[in-house]
C-alpha cells in the first residue's frame, strides 16, 4: 500500500497509456515506488506503439480502493474520467493538458497542467527538471503519444512544445517520425475487428455540460463510411445508450485522420441542439464538423458553451 | 480589454498581493500586457512589505466583468475566494499552493500547483523556467511573501524549497531575514487599529466543508488576549456573522506568531464537531489547537475530513 499508482482515464488511448508508463519510470529514476496501471482495454494504436518499444500493458485495475493510498492522475482529471473511487484516495499529483472540472481534493498537491497538444510533452520538460534521462525506449513512447494527439503535428491542439519535443524525442528514439507516425496511426485506425458496439466505447469521455449528462466518443479512420455506412445500426445503438445511461446527449466522433475532418452523430434529447452550437444541422443523421479533429479543442469547448 | 490581469484571493494577505505584483512583473518582461489587482484592503503587514521595497498597493477591483477577458490567479483557486463574477472570464492561468476545490474552467490552460509554503517560492522557479531576472525590490516582495506564509520558516506548511527560495532572495533583496521578517511579522501582528469586527474579516476565507457553508478566519497576534480578551462581544459578533451569511460553522483562529500556537473560537450548528475534530473540546467558548498554525495543512484538510 506503500506505492503510488500512476494512471490516465478510462477508455484509454495512447497518451493516456504510454504516460503511466513514462511517469512512473521517471518517479522510479528519483527513488519512488510507483506502478502504472490502466483503467481500460488498450487500443490497436497503443499495441502498435508498446511492442515497437518493447513494452507489455500496464496491469488492468477498475477501482483504486484497497489498491493504493495515493495516486497520480496523468492525462485526465475530471473524477467521472478516472478510477472508481478516486474520492477515496489521497490524489499527489496530476499532470494534464485539459481543462480542470470535477475535481477536487482535500489537501495541496502537485498539480501540473499546460495547454499543450499532449501529456508526454509536459513530462519531457520533468524530465529535464529532475535531471533524469531519457532512454530510447521511453522516448519511443513519449514520441507515440505526441504523435496520436496531435494527429501527426496537424491537429489545432499541437504547439511549437509539442513539435520540438517530437524532434527531440524522435531523435532519442531513432526513428522517422512521418513513417512510424503515419503506421502507427494507420493501426489505430484500423477497425475490421471492431464492431459498432466497440468502436462507441473505444475512447469515449463523460462530460457534463450544464444540466446535460453527455458522452462524446471519437473513433479515427481512414474512411468514415467504414464506421458510418451503417447508419441506422448506429443510430439504434446510440439510442439504447443514451436510454440505458440516462444521457442527455451523446455525440460520436468520426475523424478522418488524412483529410482533417470529422463527421459526427449525435442522439439525445439536446443532440439538435448540439449540431446547432456548431453552426450545423443534422442532415441525414450527420453532423458535417469541417477542419475538426480535436475533442479538446474544438469539441468539448463549444458544447460547454452552448449548453450551460 | 486585451490585458490579462493577475491577483490573488479575498481578504487579502502578502503573498496573494506580492504575487500579484511579481507575477504581472514578470509577465510584462515576456511580452504580455498584465495589470495586477486586488479584491480587498491590504493589511498592515502587506503595507509594511511594500513601503519597505518601493511598491503602492495595486488596483482595488471588486468583480472582473468589463475588466479583462482573460486572468490569471495567483495564491487560490476556489470561487468562492476569487472575484466576483469569475465564471464570466477565461482563466487561463492559476499558480497556486492550495488544494483544488469549487474550480472548473471550458478550456484547457497553464495551471501550476505545487505543494510548498508560498506562491512565491513558485513564482521564483518560473523566473528561472522563463530566463528571467529577478530584481532587488522584486526578490523583497517575494521573500516577504515566504515569511509571512511560513511564519519564518516554522510553519508546517514550510519546504526545504521555500528555505532555499528565501535565502537567495534575501540576497538578491539585501535584507536580514531574521531582522526583517521579525519586523515584518509584528506590523502584521499589530491589530491596535483594528475592530473585533475588522478582524474577523481580515483574512477570511469560505469552504464548503460536505454540505456545510463554512468561514476559516486567521489573524496573527503576539498576544492572542489582544483578540480574544473580550469573548462575549466576539461570540456575538460571530452569531450575528452566522446569522446574516446562513453559515454552518465560523471557525476563527487566533495564531501566537512567538509561540507557534493557535486557540480558536467556532459557532454554528457544527461548532461541536469542528472542536471534535481535532480531538479538543470547545472550554470557555475556546479550542486549543497547541502546534496548529496553518490553516491550509492543519486545519482546512481535519475539518473537510470531519464534516464531509
Amino acid at each position: 500500500m506503500n506505492k503510488v499508482l500512476v494512471f490516465g482515464h478510462k477508455n484509454p488511448d495512447t497518451d493516456t497509456i504510454t504516460s503511466a508508463i513514462v511517469y512512473a519510470y521517471l518517479k522510479q529514476q528519483i527513488g519512488i515506488e510507483a506502478e502504472a496501471v490502466r483503467l481500460g482495454e488498450v487500443n490497436n494504436e497503443t499495441k502498435f506503439a508498446l511492442e515497437k518499444f518493447g513494452f507489455e500493458a500496464p496491469r488492468l485495475i477498475s477501482s483504486v480502493v484497497g489498491e493504493a493510498a495515493q495516486v497520480i492522475l496523468v492525462d485526465h482529471n475530471e473524477f467521472q474520467q478516472s478510477a472508481d473511487g478516486i474520492e477515496e484516495v489521497q490524489i499527489t499529483e496530476v499532470i494534464d493538458h485539459h481543462r480542470v472540472a470535477n475535481f477536487q481534493t482535500s489537501d495541496p498537491l502537485y498539480y501540473r497542467a499546460e495547454p499543450v497538444g499532449c501529456t508526454a510533452t509536459i513530462i519531457n520538460k520533468i524530465f529535464k527538471e529532475n535531471g533524469v534521462a531519457v532512454p530510447a525506449n521511453i522516448a519511443g513512447l513519449m514520441l507515440s503519444a505526441i504523435v496520436s494527439d496531435t494527429l501527426l503535428f496537424k491537429s489545432p491542439t499541437c504547439t511549437e512544445q509539442d513539435v520540438k519535443a517530437g524532434e527531440e524525442l524522435a531523435k532519442i528514439a531513432e526513428v522517422d517520425v512521418a513513417e512510424y507516425g503515419l503506421a502507427m496511426l494507420k493501426a489505430g485506425a484500423d477497425l475490421s475487428d471492431k464492431s459498432l458496439e466497440d468502436l462507441l466505447s473505444l475512447d469515449a469521455k463523460e462530460f457534463q455540460f450544464g444540466e446535460y449528462k453527455s458522452v462524446v466518443a471519437q473513433v479515427n479512420a481512414v474512411d468514415v463510411n467504414d464506421v458510418l455506412g451503417r447508419q441506422e445500426e448506429l443510430e439504434s445503438l446510440l439510442n439504447k445508450n443514451v436510454a440505458e445511461n440516462g444521457l442527455d446527449l451523446f455525440f460520436f466522433v468520426v475523424t478522418d485522420i488524412l483529410n482533417n475532418d470529422s463527421t459526427a452523430v449525435a442522439i439525445g434529447q439536446v443532440a439538435d441542439a448540439s449540431a446547432k452550437a456548431f453552426g450545423a444541422e443534422i442532415v441525414n443523421g450527420r453532423i458535417q464538423l469541417p477542419g475538426v479533429v480535436s475533442r479538446k479543442k474544438q469539441i468539448v469547448p463549444v458544447l460547454t458553451d452552448a449548453l450551460k
